[in-house]
């Protein structure tokens, strides 16, 4: 059983990993001031997602006496959103917050850190990561993008967005424009549906207009500050493409190299606490939303079941035609596939039956 | 909105809190060598959970580059199990690993950060520690105590036990002799089980000779290695007594207001890496685990429903009888419940259609 890279630590278990080093008995007031940058691929009224890199920024700072300094900038303040892989990886700046999922496009592989559908919730993604070996196949996968990944976030189970008009069936997608960007669009193409990307700021005034029959974005509470709901009241789930979805830090992996141990060690600490940290805080925040949403009369809604079985069906075909070619993704997915499905079945146990308790409560 | 109290860290975050203090700028070659103990009331064979101790201790040992040092020792060793509380507030230990619920009989707000029936499970109980306002409130209980309090882990949802004989409905619990402790034992008893208190060591036997018919434990990974299945080979789910169950480390007050800040930072990382970390490493292995009893020939079944709705009622029941005979308990029960409800009704949207797509996978 592999047990997390990072957490290997004193004694026997530090002897057993090569990747971490031998702990060096460093007087901590010789350490260098550092100085970093960090930007984030999200806006700051994300404040939950967004948060987390300050508040990874702001727990370093404390833990180090200000000695290992890191500066947060939102999204397009110095780097575009959709640009922090390219930057991190050129060392433009020397780490950034994002979900890789924004890079689906160069490679699928980058949804195994971040979102594929019908794929990981947040507590299966982090027993992947942490002990089923996928935060090794990440780093390794990172190498050649010159990175060293670290999760730092989720934002748990999405939903699966707002209608305009209800939708009954399979053939009510037919033609339906929807903003749904990355793998989902990729996945709803497939159901027919015409698949737009178009940027936050956008969605409303297209919903309100009709040049759009349908938008996701992410759930209750970062949905809700848009008013959706005033312009399309039906808000379907789940997000069958973001079951979770995982935040990352990548750190360009010169800059990783060059800091002290004591820093990366901090550096680790921190994403692992922000990791627990924003799902609570989402998990926080979504129910009292919700209440909100539902009180202004939005209806909720399941997906259809035949949207879900034809969505799952392209999922894995698409998985399928990945697999023949790209070998990267063959790889991990061969590793992912079977731990994912014994998952489902260990979670439609004991964890799915709490769910049963509700009607109770 | 309330943010997580020890996450308060740089600048502004850092001068609304009173609790943590301002940050010292320290030198950290002047830092003290500290040496404490930590005795967790778990034995080495629950390596998951009692891992978690070890854990903590090796990545605090790390950080600080030994200069604290905390040595853990298993249930027993120099403390039982059942009397960490009583070591840690008399200060004749340092700092323990336990589960609240352990104390259960001396007062009911135990519950509140371990476990309790038709209570909160992992995800909730996090958002309701962190941002819900629940880590204040008990940190304040245990002032009564002198003891800090730490959330460092939890086992998820657990399973509901091993019957010798299949259940179908409440009349089969009459009279059932079934090992089952605390908050559970007393929900139990007012089914009309004849609930028994017994050692580990003391189930399997007990439940091979007829002298009890029925004994939950923990979950499949947990349970596998006593071998239950062999004596008793109805699996029954889920544990709504223990929907998740948290591990707290309870730290001497005295001890930790002596500690430097710098040591109380690092040993709240470690808490709250060693919280996403445990249930990370049981929701590896439980499927597992699950698997290879299957195999055995072990037959899973759900609760019948006359008998977790009895229990519900039972446990409302107690809830309410406790609320006017314990201010502290009418105190905390009359902010959780109202967060209970709605993290229910939230999590009966999203997260539970996500358990719905199993049968596809």
């Amino acid at each position: 059983m592999e047990r997390r890279t990072f957490l290997k630590s004193a004694g026997a278990v530090l002897a057993a990993t090569g990747l971490a080093g031998i702990a060096r008995p460093a007087r901590a007031d010789s350490l260098p001031v550092v100085r970093w940058r960090m930007t984030s691929s999200f806006p700051k009224y994300l404040d939950t997602v967004y948060g987390g890199a300050e508040f990874i920024a702001a727990r370093v700072y404390r833990v180090t006496h200000g000695k290992f300094n890191i500066r947060v900038y939102p999204a397009g303040e110095i780097i575009p959103g959709l640009r922090v892989l390219d930057a991190v990886q050129s060392g433009e700046i020397e780490s950034g917050q994002t979900v890789s999922l924004y890079n689906i496009n160069r490679s699928k592989v980058f949804g195994f850190d971040s979102a594929l559908p019908f794929g990981l919730n947040v507590r299966q993604q982090n027993a992947w990561m942490y002990y089923g070996g996928g935060l090794q196949l990440m780093r390794e996968f990172y190498t050649k993008y010159n990175i060293y990944n670290i999760p730092c976030g989720n934002t748990g189970t999405q939903m699966g967005g707002w209608f305009r008009k209800e939708i009954n069936s399979l053939a009510d997608m037919q033609g339906l424009k929807m903003r749904i960007t990355g793998f989902g669009g990729e996945m709803m193409t497939r159901l027919g549906v015409d698949a737009r990307m178009l940027e936050a700021g956008e969605i409303y005034p297209a919903l309100e207009q009709g040049a759009i029959d349908a938008a996701e974005w992410i759930g209750p509470y970062d949905d809700e500050k848009f008013g959706f709901y005033q312009v399309a009241p039906h808000y379907y789930y789940p997000g069958f493409w973001e079951l979770s979805s995982m935040i990352t830090l990548y750190v360009n992996m010169d800059e990783w190299n060059r800091l002290p141990q004591f820093y990366q060690d901090v550096l680790e600490l921190a994403c692992a606490e922000a990791n627990v940290n924003m799902m609570a805080d989402y998990d926080h925040k979504n129910p009292e939303a919700m209440r909100r949403l539902l009180a202004n009369g939005v209806q909720v809604h399941p997906y259809p079941q035949d949207i879900v079985e034809a969505a799952h069906k392209a999922s894995f075909d698409i998985y399928a035609e990945e697999s023949r070619k790209d070998q990267d993704f063959n790889k991990i997915y061969s590793q992912w596939k079977p731990y994912r499905d014994l998952q489902y079945q260990w979670f439609g146990i004991a964890e799915k039956s709490f769910t049963g308790l509700e009607e109770l409560g």
